[in-house]
This record gives C-alpha cells, sequence and structure tokens, in this order.
C-alpha cells in the first residue's frame, strides 16, 4: 500500500516528528552519527542499507536541518555528516525507543551497548539518568560502551568493530585503530 | 521502493523497537490510546488513517504485546484496544518525540497539548519532569490539558474536541460528554 510520507490533517507535534524522522531506517542514521560514523561508505557498511535509501535519508535529514553536510574531498566529491543542535536534540527519543526495545523486545543475548556517564564513570539508568549525581547525563558526557550482549553480537563490518571500544557519543569513530574482535 | 519492515543483519535494540513501532502511523495510534481512544471507529475519526492501514497496525499492536484487544459487543463484533505495560512502557519515547518537535519543528501555533503533572498541577518540562517535585512524572499522573496552540487547531472530528477537555491519560475518553469548541 502506497502511503505519503506526511500527516496531512494531524497537526500534533508527534505527526511532524514523524514526518522528519518516522520514514524507515532514518534514526539508524541519526544514531550511527551519534555513534561517531560520519561517511556514506560507513553508513552502508554498518546498515546495509540500500544506496539510495541512504542518499534519499541522508538528503531529508540535510534538509530538514538535523544533519549538517560537508565535503571533505573534492576530486571525487565526498560528503561527511554531522549533527546539528536539532539533530543532537533527538538523543533523548533515540536513547527511549532503544531502552524500551531492550526491556520489552529482549534479545537472548542482553545489551550490546552501554551508555556510561563520564564524569561519574556510572553507566545510566533506563530513563537515562546516572545513578551517582541523578541528572539526566548530556550526551555530550556519555561514552558507548560494550554491553553483556556484545558476545552474541555476529557482525564483522569495520564500523561494528570499532564500535567494540569504549567510544565517546558524537566524537568521529576511528576507523583506522586496531580493532577489538569480540 | 519497496522495503520490508525488518531489519535484517541489525541487532542493536532500536532496530528491534523500530520493526515493531517504526511503520508509518503505528506510533500515532499508540499515542491516541495513551490519549484515551479506544475504538476503530475513533482511531480513524482522528486519525484519517485508511482502514486497511489501521487495521494492519492494531494487529501487529496486538501479536507484538503492545495492545490488549477485547470485544466489547458480539454482533456485530466490536473491539476495543488498551496499553499493556509494554505498550505502557513507550510513553517516554513518545513523550520525547513530541518534545522534540514542538522545540525544533516549531508550528506557528504553539503547543496545542500540555502535560501536567496532577500531584503537583505543574505543567512537566520537556524532559518530562514535574518543576515542583523534580521526578519524572509518571504517565498514570499526568493530565493533557489544552496548550496555547488550541486556538489554531482546527480539527473538528468528535474525538479531537472531546480532547480539549483536560483529560488524564490512560483513562478512556469520553465522547459522550458536551464538546468545549474552541
Amino acid at each position: 500500500m502506497a502511503l505519503g510520507k506526511d500527516y496531512a490533517g494531524q497537526q500534533c507535534a508527534l505527526a511532524r516528528a514523524l514526518e522528519l524522522v518516522g520514514e524507515r531506517w532514518t534514526l539508524l542514521v541519526v544514531r550511527d552519527v551519534f555513534y561517531g560514523v560520519r561517511r556514506f561508505s560507513d553508513f552502508q557498511a554498518h546498515l546495509d542499507i540500500p544506496r539510495a535509501v541512504l542518499t534519499a535519508r541522508l538528503s531529508v535529514l540535510v534538509d530538514a536541518g538535523v544533519l549538517l553536510r560537508r565535503r571533505y574531498q573534492d576530486s571525487p566529491p565526498r560528503d561527511e555528516y554531522d549533527l546539528t543542535d536539532t539533530g543532537r536534540a533527538l538523543w533523548p527519543a533515540i536513547f527511549a525507543l532503544t531502552q524500551w526495545a531492550l526491556e520489552y523486545v529482549p534479545s537472548a543475548a542482553g545489551a550490546i551497548r552501554e551508555f556510561a556517564h563520564l564524569p561519574c564513570d556510572r553507566v545510566v539508568d533506563r530513563t537515562g539518568a546516572c545513578p551517582a549525581c541523578r541528572r539526566i547525563a548530556p550526551v555530550e558526557e556519555l561514552e558507548m560502551r560494550p554491553g553483556p550482549g556484545i558476545l552474541g553480537h555476529t557482525r564483522t563490518d569495520p564500523v561494528t568493530l570499532a564500535l567494540r571500544r569504549p567510544h565517546r557519543l558524537l566524537e568521529p569513530l576511528d576507523l583506522s585503530a586496531p580493532t577489538a574482535r569480540a
């Protein structure tokens, strides 16, 4: 069934959010930028997303002001993507959906990633609060670390392997460093 | 482009969440159940959603354990829907997406709805915290009230009109009471 991407007649904010980030794959692309993925080929390697779909999703996100596109090489032309402030503000929604699935749609293996509040060095709870300082940890202060489910994680693309090292959110992922192979 | 609804090869919790609630319209249907909508014809009136799509979404949500289906009339057969605990746990994600759009994808009119923490009688902030008690307000303690944007809200279906009255989340919407016409 063909469905448009807008929600004509719906005037609530949730419908506006879904018009921008509710399309298939979009939130996984945004999540990857939080994880430090910046380049087209790396999104592709990590998400196995069809090329045309990835191109379309990145364009929508740039047009919506969620991502910023930067040319890092002219010949051949290559762009990289980073989150705007609007994009960074999506973290609570991405975190909440992730925590919901961890608790209510569990996989056999458990969480493949955990998020630690760096200043306190404590893993945040499912509301995103740090058990030490009790604040909701801002995304700039979070480090992603392998969780107990990492042992059952079978992907072996370079992005997945790089993400097995503790990694501060929002910082570009270093894909040249030696990778941990769990 | 035809895309399946699963994310084969993606093992993260966010992909599992999106497989269940990432389809078009699904989160708007779940949101409506939080608002007290229970019956097929009322979802349809409020969302202008094609009948076949609504049927499909409700079935997926029941199969996923997000909604519970209850027969309330046998002849002709009529069902109503309520949230399970799994479904109620989606509130933080729905709230976070809504608040994101309110702040970053603003409409001219402003928020059409606000959420107040009933025990403290204070509107929660965009993290969902009550400014009086500082707790993240549980959905069971929230009342939805018309916000400043309600004056620019042009929908006139019975569900929209009923939702213009203050209404405790999760409680069935009373569609027989006289409606406020803004």
